[in-house]
């Protein structure tokens, strides 16, 4: 359990990575500058009220809202779970809670305001996404209600992403994104670096959901890992056909978000699918993903990574596929799992979007044009991400 | 055995790194596409057939070919074996498996189709590098000759080895390599990732050779990883001074190639060396690597990141070592190793050249000159691995 | 245990990857080539004499010096511990060892002959270092005298640091750091790759501190987790506070090096500490490094990637901390702090100064002009650490 906290901790790197690899090379300190502060505000705003939010006990049974009280305390002690420790899961549920506004940093790069970002991470990770977690895995309503969401397809991914459509719709694309009705490819500043980012969250992955089992059930554990990583695998296949019937060229990136889609996919009801369960899921997130990302083009919403159709189009229909295969699938799952999706992404995207809002019309939460253009590394930063010269 | 499993993964990231380290930056994202979807190949064949073919039960008693049926099937349930499950076998095993077509990747890249690549890697992960491993690892007759390869000098590395050598011989060196009897140097793109790279194979290797002692005793495993370790030490010194000596500079390529030279060559023994066997092994192997190296130049046998010198040349005599250092040296051991490698070797290299062969005179294996001088990444993928521009 | 030592392992990687972000291009292959070195060689002298320095039994009651003879010896066998294995012991305290060396490789990069750096290491790594920590974790006289240090922030981290400092004064600043009373910045090559560094630096302090442990105490593990994370997010904040205040922009540079500040600071008393005093000695540490960086360059101290910031200064504060907060924290435990941080900064200080001076007077420690201006890479190692050129 505390190597997989390891695990997760290292998705955080993960996601600098994709994200400073698909952006361009001029906001590149920016991004990392985003993702390394951002699991250490995750980590604190969790330990001061977020871990109490999200595990608030219920003393009235299963509601909406409880809270336990600011910061950590020891008095569980030793005999908190036999698994696992207090500090252990805080720390593992602090990992996870970070990675909500990790997701909403990617959409909206390149463009934001760095203190605006920053105050919606505070608000979003340290109050919406524990409230929104207690309803579940705190036994709230919706845990209650029969609702299953295995390691956060609903809870962690779509609740990021519900939150980066509303950063997205508010902030509006990039300059020079659709002209004339056209697409510009903004060019991502390394490759690799994308790569070595899909490659450890895949890895984190393995402590994502195989830490979910809560327990050293070797069994349970190894049945997770393995639906886990066939469904990246057949993410990544979708991701290669869709995008090659789609572009026709071997689109590297559907590749990689074909990868991150399986595995978005796959996280609802990792515990619950056989292995041809988990390769269809796999497939067919790997397939969505393409298709969202070309469907959000054509809105003129501007993902600059491609966030929204990972975390938010993959984790509704993981979190759907709950009801359609596996073993708890059945009509009445299906309608509960629609309905947690529904309940959960209301409250996401409007808190998000309140959130947002506010922020727009009082200190604004855009870059100026000069700064967007020239690039948020010289001017905020004073630094630049890549310095690779040579005397001749 | 599950945290080996994912170090094993993390070795997919690493040959990645490498390979793309080592090579033009102009065919990175060739290299990461192809080392993307090759475990997930991998993964999805050993699923359909190749872990039934591996580990076939041999019915008839240990023999040369058997197979217990398509798909995974969880049958054995909890009973499996008592230090692991079925589906982590499955796992660990089937993340080795894509290794062997991931060395091969190395040496013919920045001119192989992508599409024979696929093909080979299907053929070669699904059926032929585990029927070979069956002859061991399954059971069969290797196993009954006394032959032994602890985690896979041969029956990885060097299986992996010859397929480079045979399609490396078919496809022919890059164009302008061998000129007016020079070796010209195709400068890699990036040496940090190329390290990053090798670190990580370090790192997996505890996974690999760790979890080859199948258990979690720890006395056994930790004299596994000791000696592992070692032996990559010394590797990197040897690589070093033997670099230093052919080529009169320190020369890094050599010190990374050593790193792996090491860590190849202790693999087939690493559970019976001490360590100043383990040291020996390593020096000689990071000696090894550079002879090989420069010799395949000679032959105009163009090896882009070195693979065949590292897997094949080191990993023989790791397999070799077996018979003359540790508890198990002798003469006949000596011998039934020899045995073991002729066999393996013929195997998996007239299998690699028959499919290669066969493709090249079918569709062909090689790109245009035009792709392969302009690079593949804007003809075949449409983006460019680094865009590293500023406005000034 | 196991899996800790491969997390210490990693350091080594993250040591490279920081140093090589945080310097110029021409200079990158260089600095990967001695951050791939030093480990082998740190793990090798430890094999043949530093481990037996470190834990020599000392015979004759606690004292200064012992040594149990050459190579490592397997007599001790399975009933060495019941935690861990004697091999895995000396593989994570040969991992270890290396970090002391390699704080010293960053302060003095870009001007230091390689073979005097080499020199350095081995007598650094193999007698100094094993020597001063035998003084405590051996069971020398520092640890009779109640000095306590957790896991290094003395023993590793400003062991380091005092090697750094005395390296650096030798050597003498980089040419052109200093013109005209003004601090010229030298713009590492690439800011991705030092937050990669700082990431797994981060990961493998995990393994560090939670191996430190020495026993897989799930409450007492995860505690000092815990501990070791929020350090690492206040030194975060306050090394993005103190360097927005001081420099009027968003330092990343500050943000990473205030990540390893804090966790340098939190690594002496990570047990004994609670939430509260390792948010407090997080923030303190992240705060001091940017001062302590500043206060160097106005002592033309140039050290270029901020070790002496972090490891001494951190390192020193981190001991003193013991004395101060959590449950150890007491006037006379400060003295006994104080006194141990003397003696072995005292100690370290004095030898690599003497090492480094000895070297200069003979051989010379620096480079020439013209192989400092042009870069190390192209004059020593005959390629380049990136080759990013496109046709057009």
């Amino acid at each position: 359990m505390m190597l997989c906290t390891a695990l997760v901790f290292i998705m955080h790197l993960g996601f600098a990575a994709v994200e400073a690899g698909f952006t361009q090379a001029k906001n590149t300190v920016n991004i990392l500058f985003k993702n390394t502060l951002t699991p250490a505000i995750g980590l604190l705003t969790f330990a001061f009220f977020g871990f109490n939010l999200m595990y608030p006990a219920f003393a009235d049974g299963p509601g909406w809202f409880d809270f336990s009280g600011f910061l950590l305390s020891d008095s569980s002690g030793l005999s908190y779970n036999s698994g696992y420790t207090y500090w252990t899961d805080f720390l593992f549920q602090g990992m996870f809670a970070a990675t909500a506004a990790t997701i909403v940093s990617g959409a909206v790069a390149e463009r934001i305001k760095i203190n605006a970002y920053f105050i919606f991470t505070v608000i979003f990770v340290g109050l919406i996404y524990p409230v929104i977690g207690s309803w579940k895995w705190g036994g709230g309503a919706l845990d209650a209600m029969g609702f299953y969401d295995f390691a956060g397809s609903t809870l962690v991914h779509s609740v990021g992403g519900w939150g980066a459509l509303a950063g997205v719709i508010i902030i509006g694309p990039r300059i020079g994104k659709y002209v004339d009705g056209k697409v510009v490819d903004k060019e991502g500043s390394s490759v690799p670096l994308a790569t070595i980012g899909v490659f450890l969250l895949w890895l984190g992955w393995f402590g994502f959901n195989g830490g979910s089992v809560l327990s050293a059930d070797p069994m349970a554990t190894s049945v997770v890992l393995v639906n886990t990583s066939l469904a990246a695998c057949a993410g990544a296949l979708g991701g290669c056909f869709t995008g090659y019937f789609m572009f026709n060229r071997l689109d590297f990136g559907m590749v990689l978000n074909g990868v991150l889609a399986g595995l978005v996919g796959i996280t609802a009801g990792a515990d619950v699918m056989n292995i041809t369960d988990s390769l269809i899921i796999g497939l067919i997130s790997g397939t969505l993903v393409v298709f969202s990302a070309v469907f959000l083009d054509k809105l003129k919403l501007d993902d600059c990574v491609g966030a929204i159709s990972v975390h938010l189009t993959c984790g509704v229909f993981g979190t759907l596929a709950v009801g359609i295969f596996g073993s708890m699938a059945g009509w009445s799952q299906f309608l509960t799992q629609l309905k947690g999706v529904a309940i959960c992404g209301g409250a996401a995207f409007t808190s998000a979007f309140i959130i947002f809002f506010i922020m727009k019309k009082t200190f604004g939460i855009r870059v100026s044009a000069k700064h967007e253009v020239e690039g948020l590394d010289s001017h905020e930063h004073g630094i630049r991400g890549y310095t690779i010269v040579y005397n001749d």
